[in-house]
């Protein structure tokens, strides 16, 4: 078969991939998205679309070799809310792609792009999402690879910032997490788009900056954005966003097992937020955090005004429809392409 | 995020939740809808509706931590044949939601509901539904909870009888069952709405009755309803209507597990119904079953005028229609909110 | 429940099943949707359909007791892009239908139709298909039964053939395979609806013929085909087509375990086919392949021109959307209607 040129600029594989122009549109489509969903809660029509010629129903595969429930289930339900159907082409408990015995993983892809019309991509290894992009004509959206991106994360913690505190641009903004943290390297890189006024990296004193995250915070600072690196939450509640995630997911994951006396300490604990800390210090810093959440984020903040995430939750579904929207209509991604660096 | 008051009438976790006029709406839109099926499988088109504003394509939830095929595939199947999709939004097998190194319910539910527009939800926990009825602003279905109530069957069932017997006023029925089974608790409370002239309950002779079920037949009795108690099917089969399941699952499970003399000793069996008993009685007793079967209900049964129960799996279909579409236009339950009563 | 007299002609059991009348309107019903295909991906409009009568979303039901990925998916897509769902009505990994201890297979099926409009059923079993046919009124495919037929399989080759080299009756067309294999019995059955100027058989010589296979290749001589028998792969490479497959699945299964040996000795292997054999033949033939391949077909063919198996992929999804549509809108197969042979 004859394959296509792949156009350039098909794929969201990294925050480097947008543009200050695209993330204009995508947040301009996001917030057509969110119009439409206030209306039909509120029991209100929708504006009517003037007539379109007939298209084919679209087919979103999604291939996750990493368990999730909260992506997956967030791109199957943006893609049923743009009457498009979802269609699961990898199942990590069952499938055998890419074993000896198995599919090779490039056969399954040359399928699964013949079925649909863009393929979502979670891995734990990193240069999956790129190995699929370069196999494929499709539309590819990395939904997590590994230690180094989540780039619609990173589109979704810019929109929440937006709807509920305006310009990023006159906002400070710390970020407190494990700087390995995929998600965090997202968002520091598409803070470039729109420099904050001040950021903060609130982070373990002890372990290394991973050198990505550092690089992004380098743009920023050449950008003009004030950066500067606090070992304690508590120095982030005078900033307008905090956005949090554990530091250490060893550490911590070993905390959920039910060592209780963690909780107890957790006043104590320098990278853990709760109610008083936010109250001691009469905050009123919005705060996102990629949800799951573990004992970074007490549940006591949930009723406080600050709490943001669950807002930010909400806002995901019109930020995917919008990517979806935005890459099924082939409208190219105009910043840099990109290619993973196994170095 | 500024949480909505909770509408009071949203959820159906009872049948204590479905008024005499709820009913009435409700059977009327299933009825619409299994005209429309009729329609449609004879090949005629279906009535043209008025046209109607653009909406969102609506998304169901369905979280189910106890296995189901039939009411998992049932709600999937009617959310698709109103051009609806669902979601699955827990995964038996796979999650780890609750446990100590996942995701709270709390979290989880408060992110699902951002994605959908309704929850079905299914559990072994008698209290989930009802907690998950207080978390979320969105309507819930309880599809089965523990060993206390299954609605949407009970409905199932007074459906069904409405429409191979008619007015349930002017019936007898039986119900021979566990009397803790949580379909016949839903159903003999629900038959409080349409109370028929005789309500014979059958059931083992030693095991002492479900308070609850006690206390639903004494509704049906104030009622007027001549409420009686038999200890052998074949004392059911005078009756216009048997609703059978088995009397003891622990004893019938072990049965089904392949002792072949039990199938033999089916005749004697005081709770089994076979094609025998109903021709020597010559009963014109309509049978249901809310399926799966075990070796209450024998095949012979099947090819009988009397076999009533996959017209009522068919009649399934148009009725949770009617259940997803009544709640998706928010129409509230009027019957009582109730709560779960954990003693 | 009164059942309905079961159409003849509902069900796709065997490519016995397909008549030459059959055939043609299926393959113009292909072609229409690979033609709304190309216009779709060339962001065409698709042609306006005239007004139609309001009719129920579809529902298709998969039920498959034997994993598959391309299958499946492919169903499932083509349903989709007819604007129709799917539900999973059989899961191989967690069902218990038809053990001892789970529900009978019969209830499972006579639930199944009432929820749907039409059943995919793939088995281990040779006679599920044929059971399933029996027990519903909704029409049936064979998906993939034991080692008796894939009759959709057969139809996507015979389609491939036919957009890529015209004519069948024109074309020598070879088949390199174990004959006991399904997908394989299926398109040499299919051929007599259009017999080819040769047919060419490559097998193991050791082994003997599948019977029915032989008997299907006879049906071809008596038509005028001229048949031979061939055991090495390089005396196919003067026809115009070869599709192939694995020879022996318990060898070759082993192979791809990691024996690396084998690898190198690919090119004196007589039914592995590689890039060098194909142009030391200066071969034109077109190589079609049911994948997932195994050693048969090496990755150096892929960038050939001869290379027809991934464009076969993609000509499965308009060849499944006709196949669906088709069966849905009630048109009768109107060759033998067949019976599965136990012996």
């Amino acid at each position: 078969m004859q394959r296509p040129n792949y156009p350039s600029g098909k794929d969201l594989l990294s925050a480097d991939a947008v543009s200050r122009f695209d993330l204009e549109d995508i947040i301009a489509r996001a917030q057509r998205h969110l119009r439409d969903e206030e209306l039909d809660k509120a029991g209100q029509p929708l504006p009517e679309q003037p007539p379109a010629p007939r298209r084919r129903p679209k087919v979103i595969a999604t291939l996750f070799d990493q368990r999730s429930t909260r992506t997956r289930l967030g791109f199957q339900a943006a893609a049923a809310r743009l009457g498009h159907q979802s269609i699961d082409a990898y199942d990590t408990d069952r499938s055998r792609l890419g074993t000896s015995t198995g599919e090779s993983i490039e056969d399954h892809i040359h399928t699964v792009e013949l079925y649909s019309d863009l393929l979502v991509v979670r891995s734990h290894m990193e240069d999956m999402p790129y190995r699929v992009s370069r196999l494929s004509y499709l539309p590819v959206i990395n939904a997590g690879n590994g230690a180094d991106e989540h780039p619609s994360q990173a589109l979704v913690d810019i929109f929440a910032i937006r709807e509920m505190r305006g310009e990023i641009e006159k906002l400070s903004i710390a970020l407190s997490s494990d700087t390995r943290a995929r998600f965090a390297v997202s968002f520091v890189k598409m803070l470039r788009l729109s420099p904050p006024k001040r950021f903060t990296l609130c982070c373990l004193r002890d372990v290394p900056i991973n050198p990505v995250m550092r690089e992004a915070m380098t743009v920023l600072a050449d950008l003009g954005t004030k950066v500067s690196l606090v070992h304690d939450i508590r120095q982030t509640l005078d900033h307008d966003v905090l956005n949090i995630q554990m530091q250490d997911m060893s550490k911590f994951a070993h905390a959920s097992l039910g060592n209780e006396a963690i909780d107890k300490e957790k006043e104590s604990e320098p990278f853990t937020l709760t109610a008083r800390k936010i109250l001691d210090a009469k905050s009123d810093t919005l705060i996102l955090n990629p949800l799951p959440r573990f004992s970074e984020l007490d549940t006591s903040c949930d009723s406080l005004p600050n709490a943001g995430y669950f807002r930010q939750v909400q806002l995901s579904v019109p930020m995917r429809m919008a990517i979806l929207e935005r890459m099924l209509a082939g409208v190219p991604w105009t910043g840099q392409a990109g290619a993973f660096r196994s170095s």
